[in-house]
């Protein structure tokens, strides 16, 4: 792909490339957003596993492998790799916020310490790594995360995570709103279904971030 | 429309239809964002001018009759009536934030004074109604209405404005992680496109909101 | 004492009494902030160590039994206990603040995993409560807590901790700017000396907090 | 005064003397809080005239003509001038916060277009200076301010303004947890009596804040 010139929605259409990114490694963050034991549980439904398995697919072979090569090139570098997930710190779930309470596919009741709210293993932090339990879709809305950020002097924030047009949308947006620079990895990320995937990077494109791939963020950075 | 049905994504495919509304006058304010004289401007490029006729017809035949209409709606029975818009504090627009600074669409240097960021002539706010200035694209983010719609008890808030994939979707993603239950009016908000309109209420329906008609609002609130 | 009556700075001398306290239970939690192993650490500096042997005689025979006795009372009503304490995520702080950056008593590097950032053995949280790490003074500004609460239906905060004038007063005042009613429990604070602890709760009475013995919050709440 | 030993509290006897500042005028704003007329209003009450008399003088004598020495100071080099005053946007006052809707002496009903809302004439915001209303005593928490500052690439704060313990205390508090480097005025700020106005000023430096007088700032800043 190119990074300058894909993903642009009707706003964007014909809009001049924008500039080179100058990503300094001291001002430059990796975040990977929820990717958690229970997005990759199959269901026991036959059609609703069908339905998933595209999602499962590609989050087993594009985007763990994508984030874990992502986190090794910025740990190599001495870069922050920050974590977060969705869980609740009551059992019962009262401190969650209304989008996550509400009945549906949203509804989650993730106790902070149970296995299904654990990020995956091939991604588990390392020791010393900052690791945030969110009961909102934005990463930034319901933790410290953005005060926590400007406190370190990142000033760019590489996303990763699921599902794209969910928690990576919002959180890409309140990080934008923050005056953060703000870099998605298009095969870091996946939603429910790929047009969902593509249609969200285009509408997130220019705006409130660039997509890249993760073979232009690792050129662009210079991490090879 | 049947808002316990349509704007289904592929998450929401089979779900249960949600529970009835119970939209308490006290708790209820009207919101809309961003209708402004500049988007309302016609391009003298006229290859934009025809690119952007389809949504400055929705504005004018739709859009903006909608809103009024609620509008006078929520003032006859003494509910809340608020409105944002984009404009920056100091002219030179140093306080915006980068998503309003960066080269592209989405740049604007709209001083809070000048006639582009007025709010348009047939929805001015009326003498003692709440209006917001911001220089983000979510409404809550770069301002006090959160603490505001707390402190006068809002609990549900009716969103209308533009553009539904932009400024709305992050708007109505903030205050959905900020625990207010939200209600999109389908033909009181517009996007560049009608595709983006309604790919972006698919996407944001059921989980940071409900999509309704203005015709649903009216009937469930019991307003005629 | 007399929460009615007592501690009352300039501002409200011979001001109307306050009306009653209504703390309904399941809108009422305790939160203690900062009692923490490090702040118990005796000073090898003989000059030092007398210098704060008044607030460790205070914190080991009056502050740590008084919030022990209130803990057990809310866990017995089922009311909900929370703390918070002063800790980094990261090894070497760049998380933190300036405010706990800067050279200088409040000059701090608490680690989470650390012994000494952790709360001290009496006071230990149960499984299930909630325990929070901020790098900031005001227990709101750098946590996200105030969401928690909000989401949790709690409306009145019974605070407790240390030190009276820092930490406890930045927080009152966040919790009052963002609408919680809050009691201060005088015998649950203290200062570094006596004087500083008298003086910052006649600042902070009647304008942000009610400040009360526990006695009176026990018998005001009926916890007897 | 010497600001790098005077005003120094229990904490901080015997501490080193602080670096010298390094205020950069393009990251240096001056904030002035809350001088409005309904503070240099005179009682009827004979009684409560004389009580508030110290204060009336120091605003007058001291407090104004200073704030106003800084204002053309900084904008003669082409420096932020920024003010905060307490108003609400509904003139029923829905929208404050608990803090200032308690009865006593800081309920606050200030419509912000009412004459007793509105800065003293002396220091009335010249055209294009940014002018922010609050409904809480931090500056931070009621308003962007924090949001609009750090896009400004503000990382200095001079402030100035009343009452010391109170709004001013607040506001210096959310800005050193928010990372921002404060500076208090301390002749351009005043309490109820001087002695609050002392005792705040030691509670707040070199905690949170440094305190200078006047004269101080400007030889640091070399704007003579």
């Amino acid at each position: 792909m190119n990074w300058k010139t894909d993903y642009r929605s009707f706003y964007y259409q014909g809009a001049p490339e924008p500039a080179d990114l100058n990503l300094r490694p001291e001002e430059t963050a990796l975040l990977t957003i929820d990717i958690q034991n229970i997005y990759m549980h199959l269901s026991d439904d036959p059609a609703e596993r069908l339905r998933w398995t595209p999602f499962h697919d590609r989050m087993t072979n594009i985007v763990i492998p994508t984030v874990k090569r992502l986190q090794t090139h910025f740990r190599a570098q001495g870069m922050d790799v920050l974590h977060a997930r969705i869980a609740c710190l009551l059992e019962d779930g009262r401190d969650r916020s209304l989008s996550q309470k509400k009945p549906g596919w949203n509804y989650l009741l993730l106790p902070k310490d149970e296995v299904s709210s654990q990020i995956v293993p091939e991604l588990t932090p390392l020791h010393g790594e900052i690791e945030l339990t969110k009961t909102t879709d934005s990463a930034l809305t319901g933790t410290n995360l953005r005060l926590i950020l400007q406190n370190m002097g990142i000033k760019n924030v590489v996303m990763t995570g699921i599902f794209t047009d969910q928690c990576v949308s919002s959180t890409v947006r309140s990080l934008a709103d923050e005056s953060f620079n703000v870099i998605v990895v298009e095969d870091g990320c996946a939603a429910g279904t790929d047009e969902l995937h593509q249609k969200e990077l285009e509408t997130i494109n220019m705006i409130y971030c660039h997509v890249l791939s993760c073979d232009e963020v690792i050129q662009v950075m210079g991490l090879q």
